[in-house]
């Protein structure tokens, strides 16, 4: 499948870069030399949750970067307790490697430090695919406490991925099946391995997320200055992030289409990751100043 | 441009065919013997409303047929005040061309007959591209009495056409430009034209769209029959139908893909033609049970 990319997602070797008292794990598969596409990931999600059937084929014509922040799996420090915190450790990332523009693709948690990035330094972005995510004075986040949520989460018959596939997936038969079908290609991946997240990762992105749904001034005003163009996605069924904060976002942002999914929640993107990739690379293609693809 | 069709939206002749007492005025251009896309036209629209720039890009690969309900344009018989009345008379014109099943692009109005027609006689429809439309029960569906639209209908200045590009685009130069351009390429077409719709047309649709926002029992339940993959766009500044409906769309029909433009209202497939187009094209090439594409 990968003709032009060097490694994929399940065996790329996770790099180490040192930028003053931190050091930041990465992985780095495609095309060398290829445009830079920063991924950021989920709640508590390290370098091993990262889909290959969603960044392998990205990987085909662009430079995937796979990102830790600060005191997710190998990389060092505690975990920002704020959005912006979580920013600041990946501008420090890129500027360490290099980079000074790449297209972002946030899931989630990924896709508020995403849109946190575009706000505070634009340049440093080209275009943004921000996946299941909500902006600042979104509604319902990740609150884990819902019984939706909670029923599945405090199963103690589900363990470790096993739990993904509940709370990533609607409860249809095939969306279920989609989910097996993810954690079966997460589980791929055998060697050099991140580990898991511990409740202190959990505690502090929790905290991260109560903040981000605090805003002050205009509600969603500060979207209006994120001129890139943008694709939101979202799965219609999302428990996590539900879907109407993907439809401020794309309200809000001057220039962002939506896409959303049927039969698909929060990992919409891992459930339809053929349809996802073809769309996110078609519109990753894009030169336009306009986000429609 | 059209390298496999025959003609043109702006030169494809008006042809009639008799059901019974009543005459239909259709166009057809494109593929012959290639799959059959039905497209069902909005408030007031006649054959002439259709853009080129829409109609055939998605003529190259299919059998585009454009047709006017009946009391519009040259189709005989008083237009019906309801959407069940409409979807039937588009049927018996199916059923006359010997068109068993076929895909359908409905905008708006023609959105409404184009659910009611997958609702009624699910065998008659493959694929279904909704744009700018609202399911029955649907919010805020054609007032135009509200100022952000009586402003410009009840504006003298504005004849013709003119007015499209104020109620059909957004307030942005942008958008407004594009709105500028879509009439530019409506005017291309100088023979063979439909009267336009007069005031007997608009008042039974509007009766129509009244007797649309009415539901009984469980709203929306009604989508949960209609399984074919469906396609639904809309523009998130469109105040003719609220973008809020194709999200209701998107949330209850059980095989959907929803795709909003930024920038842009009710007219959203012209100002973005290019991207529309190619979205329709992909979505319906695809011949798998699912949305996605």
């Amino acid at each position: 499948m990968l003709t032009t990319a060097t490694v994929s997602t399940t065996s790329a070797p996770t790099q180490f870069v040192r930028v003053r008292e931190h050091t930041y794990a990465y992985r780095r598969l495609g095309r060398q030399g290829g445009r830079a596409l920063l991924c950021l990931q989920h709640f508590t999600g390290t370098l091993d949750n990262w889909d290959p059937a969603v960044t392998d084929p990205l990987a085909l014509d662009r430079d995937v970067i796979l990102f830790d922040n600060a005191g997710v799996g190998r990389s060092t420090g505690k975990v920002p307790p704020t959005i912006e915190g979580m920013a600041e450790h990946a501008l420090q990332f890129l500027d360490a490697l290099g980079v000074n523009n790449c297209d972002v693709l946030g899931f989630s948690l990924g896709g508020m430090v995403a849109q946190q990035i575009a706000h505070e330094r634009p340049r440093a972005v080209r275009r943004l695919i921000l996946v299941g995510t909500a902006p600042r004075g979104g509604v319902d986040i990740m609150h884990l406490e819902k019984p939706a949520l909670a029923r599945y989460l405090n199963d103690p018959n589900l363990r470790g991925y096993a739990v993904l596939s509940k709370i990533f997936f609607a409860p249809s038969e095939s969306s279920q099946t989609a989910g097996h079908s993810f954690i079966a290609r997460l589980a791929q991946r055998t060697e050099d391995l991140d580990p898991p997240s511990g409740p202190d990762v959990a505690a502090a992105q929790m905290t991260a997320f109560r903040e981000w749904e605090r805003f002050t001034g205009e509600r969603f005003a500060y979207l209006n200055s994120i001129h890139h163009p943008t694709l939101v996605v979202n799965g219609v069924h999302d428990e996590m992030v539900p879907v109407v904060n993907s439809y401020h976002l794309a309200e809000h942002l001057p220039n962002a289409v939506l896409l959303t999914y049927p039969d698909s929640g929060h990992g919409s993107l891992f459930q339809f990751h053929e349809s996802f990739t073809r769309h996110a690379a078609a519109f990753l293609a894009s030169d336009s100043p306009f986000a429609p693809y």
